[in-house]
């Protein structure tokens, strides 16, 4: 019987800390029961930087199908992109066709049933749009390649504390009350309550949705939106029967006993939730892209270039990452009877 | 030798849980070395409440110099404003003059040098409001009854693990982009520095400056006021020797490596400061005014009439409010040579 298919794994930037880490998690497979993974990228990156780190990793070329297998004794690494001539913390023109490349072979192998999940290194945005990419970001480039049409993603934070997803994300702050819809709020609950249920296996996922104001506005005195805007949409949600409930007050949202009444926290903007998210597990938390037809996570972190080559970088949100990946990946394959 | 004065701790709305949590913080006095303080108000609520509670607090009327010494024994309490006739949960007409007359009258022994400290059990805005009280909420009438010209009031919520500012406060999230000026972030900025230097004995505080925007704004790409409003204030702050650093992205800035690095992060808004910090303390946060010529401090929620009179109400935010403001206030003593 042929091993089961492992988890991908992008390298990233090669010049940032994504080798780093990823050699680092490697190390711990045993000590915390790592699923198996390989990478995908340029092996000699990897060998290069555990030799730089002084990290014993035998680092071995191999097909995905072989990754399994060779995960206890050697790191796997499925060849990818360009021979990558970057140095830590310094990225040239190898960079972008050496991230994207990986992202690509990734998509296309767990299209392929070839691997279990996408789990990424993180990437440096200033390299790729220097180099031509034109999406906004790693996750809409996954997305365009899972499908047309792209299916929506959804950015969720999630540790085993708290679990968040901002309505809006990258945007200036004076843009959110006018690009806080009620149809985004409710396209938003809906993908995420969908994956809630397949993938994390929630039956009933409960959401709660956060006021766009403080205290929720106070009943409209803290500004309209809270009753014109999000509650209309709450309403909405739990009329097609999604356990919903806002519009709440942030501040109040968040320590354990709050957290207890719900699965996923939806805020209204970008640190209304990730402050929190991360001031209660910073290196636990892991970025999970929700809407997709496969399974994506990635540490929750970026490039960190001052960091990489230097054995400084913190293995722990892609260690989380990793395990996530294949706790949501086993359950889609049992789903599909794979 | 004269006992010391003790905190004077106002009832706030007798119809809320301002009674159950004084009547429970005055319980653990000897377990929680709690610091002497008197209650102010109508001792007879304090009676009704232990009687409906089940609870055995003798309940003492006294001068507020004999607090003190009776505080072992008995729950001393300073009669202020009318007989109270409101019941819990159901405030009346006698809750307003009762709650108000506390505050006049804490003010007014703490100026006097016949109270330590004020702590402010929570009143009912809207109960307030209807009986014709003309200040937006307990700070500002604070800063009214201080001085002429009254006081710019800074409010901080405070916990051991985190302290925070939001320079806006009660304000619609679509109006905090205008609110926010270099003005608004340095003055906030001085009386926080003062404050903690005076107060709270840290020598040279470092002050941690939120970005209004994600990642604060990314160099302007999301948004310009982080480049053009915040940055300025702290340049202007570090001029004048305040240690301020910002802008600063807030959603790394609340786990405990990154809290390690500052004494106080002063947020552009409600939601971005207060939802991490009662994300790591809730029970234990505490309201402190900044900027008055007294201390002040306060339990971190509302009057939550459902609460009252059911033995429900967790007394932790107000006794750690009275013990914050005792630590204030004898920093106060010793420096005035008191």
């Amino acid at each position: 019987m042929a091993p089961p298919p492992a988890l991908a794994l992008t390298l990233g930037e090669p010049a940032g800390i994504g080798p780093d880490i990823t050699l680092a998690a490697w190390l711990t497979r045993q000590q915390r029961s790592l699923p198996a993974f390989f990478a995908i990228g340029d092996a000699a990156v990897l060998r290069r930087r555990a030799a730089a780190l002084g990290l014993d990793v035998p680092v071995r070329a191999c097909a995905p199908e072989e990754a399994a297998a060779v995960f206890a004794s050697a790191l796997p690494v499925v060849s990818a992109g360009p021979a990558v001539t970057a140095a830590p913390g310094h990225p040239d023109e190898t960079s972008a066709p050496s991230a994207r490349a990986a992202i690509d072979d990734a998509v296309a192998l767990v299209k392929a049933g070839r691997a279990t999940a996408v789990v990424t290194n993180p990437i440096s945005k200033a390299v790729l749009y220097a180099d031509g990419f034109a999406f906004p970001g790693h996750t809409e480039y996954l997305a365009h390649l899972a499908g047309t049409p792209a299916p929506r993603p959804v950015m969720m934070i999630w540790s085993p504390e708290l679990a968040v997803i901002p309505a809006t994300i990258h945007v200036p702050l004076a843009d959110v009350p006018r690009l806080l819809t009620r149809e985004l709020i409710i396209e938003t609950a809906r993908i995420t309550a969908h994956d809630l249920r397949h993938r994390f296996g929630i039956e009933a996922p409960r959401l709660a949705i956060c006021g766009l104001n403080p205290h929720a506005g106070e009943e409209g005195t803290l500004g309209r939106e809270d009753e014109e805007v999000t509650r209309p949409a709450v309403e909405a949600l739990r009329q097609e029967g999604i356990d919903a409930r806002g519009p709440l007050p942030a501040d109040t949202l968040f320590h354990a006993a709050a957290r207890a009444t719900y699965d996923a926290a939806i805020g209204a903007y970008h640190d209304q939730v990730l402050a929190p998210a991360k001031a209660l597990a910073f290196d636990r938390a892991v970025n999970v892209t929700l809407g997709l037809p496969f399974v994506r996570t990635s540490p929750d972190h970026g490039t960190a270039f001052a960091l990489a080559g230097t054995g400084r970088a913190d293995p722990s949100s892609l260690i989380e990452a990793l395990r996530l990946a294949h706790r949501l990946s086993a359950r889609d394959a049992a789903r599909s009877g794979r």
